[in-house]
């Protein structure tokens, strides 16, 4: 991390340094000192890591301008007290993830996931050209922030199950730990859901206090040790076809940044996307082998009459969002729905088309 | 190639201003005037846009410490000149694609996109965590450059036929217009390939010197005009699983950069990756509607004969690259199998599994 610490005053004040006598404008050395706090432990796999990436990033994109340094959960706020804090001022910036913030506003939940929605490069498609990003700024500019997708933990699996699924009717009254929308839809399956953090559904499950439950996939789930007591493993993960990651700063903080330090902090996100999701699908692909191979687990998918159950159920949620009584919460979910349409429609012509025709091929074994 | 024009002053330089008294290494204020170079017409819708946007970007997230300027194909060297031109530092970074430079190394063909192979997001994973980065810098260093992906067109459709295709048959012999890798797939498969621009495929289907071809998809293709001629629009394109843009800079100016400076290209060219790429998704799948409502194109699927003959044509091509001479394009094509497979085997659980769920669940509209 570099540091330009000319004159600098003070461990959280911003210290500017009086410019030459050539041209002041040019060589303005304000170093800002920029507190990030965040939704997870230090160096979490996944999202820690990633909230330290990110620090680091904006660092390195503002030459040292912006000096971020990263709290983890409960150093300067909990987890769950970062959207205020930033909102306020407390800090200057937060990493963790909209799925979060469904009390603020269930319009916000829109941008981290949506049940039967869009996968992760056509979440950042939306954002960036379908109408996405101004709409995800303005609910957030009610509570004083500017918003910024950076990562995305890619599509979730259905969740860990003690017993086989053959029917809606084994899903009834089943005790499932699911969150944000996916587990909206859940509720209208008739499943009994909870909300709990992953650590915490391992112990209902092993007590039974839960019966099954889902939490992202094989790399984090291998992790949590799930297979040691359900070993059906069950796919696809409809209620989360993907799960983005984000930053979002202090409006105040962010509309008083010259132009290269707003680039600076936009593209430090931007870049962090793929490295991200990428990291996500490389290591749930690995441990997916692991997790059969050593572990014994059952990789199961869901029958056809569940996933199209969900998809109606997934279809109600999304009704309750459009009959919202906050208009911005309706417009929204319009631009979700149009550019949701516009890619199921397409996408099976392209990605989802390829990856088809490329399972037909094993000729390069 | 470097110029730290201190106190450079006239229509074209920046203004760079002696340190102050203060703190001299802090505030050097080298200007690098970089000159782009690109493969496309300015502002070519696409590629030609995504180069000045990264021109711009680099500018800006250097905090105007390298200006890059943009040259079209053909103002400082022809389109097909950039690869050399910036090897031997007659201009310092381009704007192309990896699928042109095949003549320098098979090799590289593998770093823009492969038969069967990756879609756009598993074409950056491959890079960032499945080792292809450090190979695609080994290449390119042998031609004094350093490469960065920065964009991707995704994946392309197999082509516009005058008939349709119902067997493998069918192709023998057919005058296909196709690229890269993709074209030795169907040489392979007995078509008689040929290459040619986008614009001089759209005379010579209009002259019948073609009797097929493939160019990107829906956006681009309408643009030029193929659905006058040849109303069978065929998917998947399983040639290209998707088609990487890159950047590459004079290996030489590159490494004399500050880290800062090398985090400012890095990072310009990885948040544009997903830019680009969902500005072609978007604006294909809005295209696709126009061509079949407005002017009469059949969109029809490849039978499945026809896409299992074209995954063993690609086998053979890929087993052409692992028994090249070149132990570099062995070590290429091995990490690239190696990633490939690992995604083919998982993706029908993760993105490939939630598409194909999402299109059972019209519950939406």
């Amino acid at each position: 991390m570099k540091r330009r610490d000319f004159l600098k005053a003070g461990a959280t004040g911003t210290a500017a340094v009086a410019a030459s006598t050539l041209a002041a404008p040019a060589i303005a050395q304000d170093v800002r000192q920029w507190r990030m706090v965040t939704a997870w432990p230090k160096n979490l796999p996944g999202p820690g890591v990633a909230a330290q990436m990110l620090a680091d990033r904006i660092t390195a994109l503002s030459s040292g301008k912006i000096e971020v340094k990263l709290f983890a959960a409960g150093e300067i706020v909990p987890g769950n007290g970062v959207f205020d804090a930033v909102g306020q001022g407390t800090a200057e910036l937060y990493h963790a993830v909209p799925a979060y913030w469904g009390s603020k506003s269930k319009g916000i939940l829109l941008f981290g996931s949506q049940p039967f929605g869009l996968t992760a490069p056509e979440q950042a498609g939306w954002l960036i050209h379908g109408g996405g990003q101004s709409l995800y700024d303005e609910i957030y500019a009610r509570f004083n922030l500017k918003p910024f997708l950076c990562g995305n933990s890619g599509p979730q699996w259905a969740g860990w199950f003690r017993t086989e699924i053959n029917s809606v009717d084994d899903l009834k009254g089943l005790k499932f730990r699911s969150t944000g929308l996916a587990s909206e839809m859940c509720s209208k399956m008739g499943m009994a859901v909870q909300a709990m953090s992953g650590p915490a559904m391992f112990q209902a499950l092993q007590s039974g206090a839960l019966d099954a439950g889902e939490f992202i996939g094989p790399w984090t789930d291998s992790a949590l040790g799930y297979y040691q007591i359900a070993k059906n493993y069950y796919w696809p993960g409809v209620g989360e076809p993907s799960s983005a990651e984000e930053c979002a700063v202090n409006l105040d903080a962010y509309n008083e940044l010259p132009d290269d330090l707003k680039e600076a902090v936009a593209r430090a996100c931007a870049s962090l996307y793929n490295d991200v999701l990428t990291e996500y699908n490389t290591k749930h692909a690995q441990a997916l082998t692991q997790l059969v191979n050593d572990h014994g687990v059952m990789v199961r998918k869901l029958p056809d009459e569940v996933i199209v159950a969900m998809g109606n159920a997934a279809g109600e949620v999304i009704a309750d969002l459009r009959a919202s009584d906050d208009e911005l919460v309706v417009r929204i979910t319009e631009s979700f729905l149009n550019y949701r349409n516009l890619m199921r429609d397409y996408m099976p012509y392209a990605d989802n088309g390829q990856m088809n025709a490329r399972v037909m091929d094993y000729s390069y074994d």
